[in-house]
């Protein structure tokens, strides 16, 4: 089992694209607690956790945008998603125990709004 | 100047909260690119995305949740903003140039949301 944060979020993310549950589980501690701060939901446990994302609804792919790991109890991706054929964003902050599984998520999910009035001089539309 | 990007990043949230924009200048590469995919909003330039920064409307302070760092070149950050007496949650990743400084952020900006239904047997609400 590697402790290197960001080879454990490839790794997390691998499996949950090829819904590969048993090495998802392996990834996470016994009491992972998975919490999604927009909605105020949590999920806790491996056993729960796991059917949360097995039993996620919809056609879904994944490939990580960007996976950032530091020393060996933090990490950070940021996740491009296809549901249904739209694509959505996932920012997720994990944090590791000391035999290097997942042991706390914090997962977002931001979503488009019009830019407030105010700053067009500085910026420009993409 | 570290070439650190977790102590970079702490200081660029430190620096924007004391507004001291000279200091949040200098560890922004001239070229720096700052985007806010959810609005498709981009500033182009270090001189731009300071001013963006500095006429940000609001009595805003803020304080850092988790700083991540890696290597020499990625980091993130999930930062918690009180703007006007409301609670805002931002979320950057970082990408750094040679010579360790900021040369583009992606900005997120995650809005509570009412949870879907179908995983109350999964979930407890916080």
């Amino acid at each position: 089992m590697s402790t290197r944060p960001a080879e454990v979020i490839a790794a997390f993310w691998a499996a949950a694209n090829a819904r590969d549950w048993t090495t998802f589980g392996s990834l996470l501690a016994q009491d992972v607690v998975y919490e999604l701060p927009q909605t105020r939901e949590r999920v806790r446990g491996r056993e729960a956790y796991v059917r949360f994302n097995a039993e996620y609804p919809g056609d879904w792919t994944l490939e990580p945008v960007r996976i950032v790991g530091a020393g060996a109890r933090h990490g950070a991706s940021w996740t491009r998603f296809l549901v249904d054929g739209t694509e959505q964003t996932g920012l997720c902050f994990f944090d590791f125990d000391e035999a290097g599984l997942i042991a706390r998520l914090h997962d977002f999910w931001p979503t488009p709004y019009e830019p407030p009035p105010g700053r067009e001089h500085l910026t420009e539309r993409f």
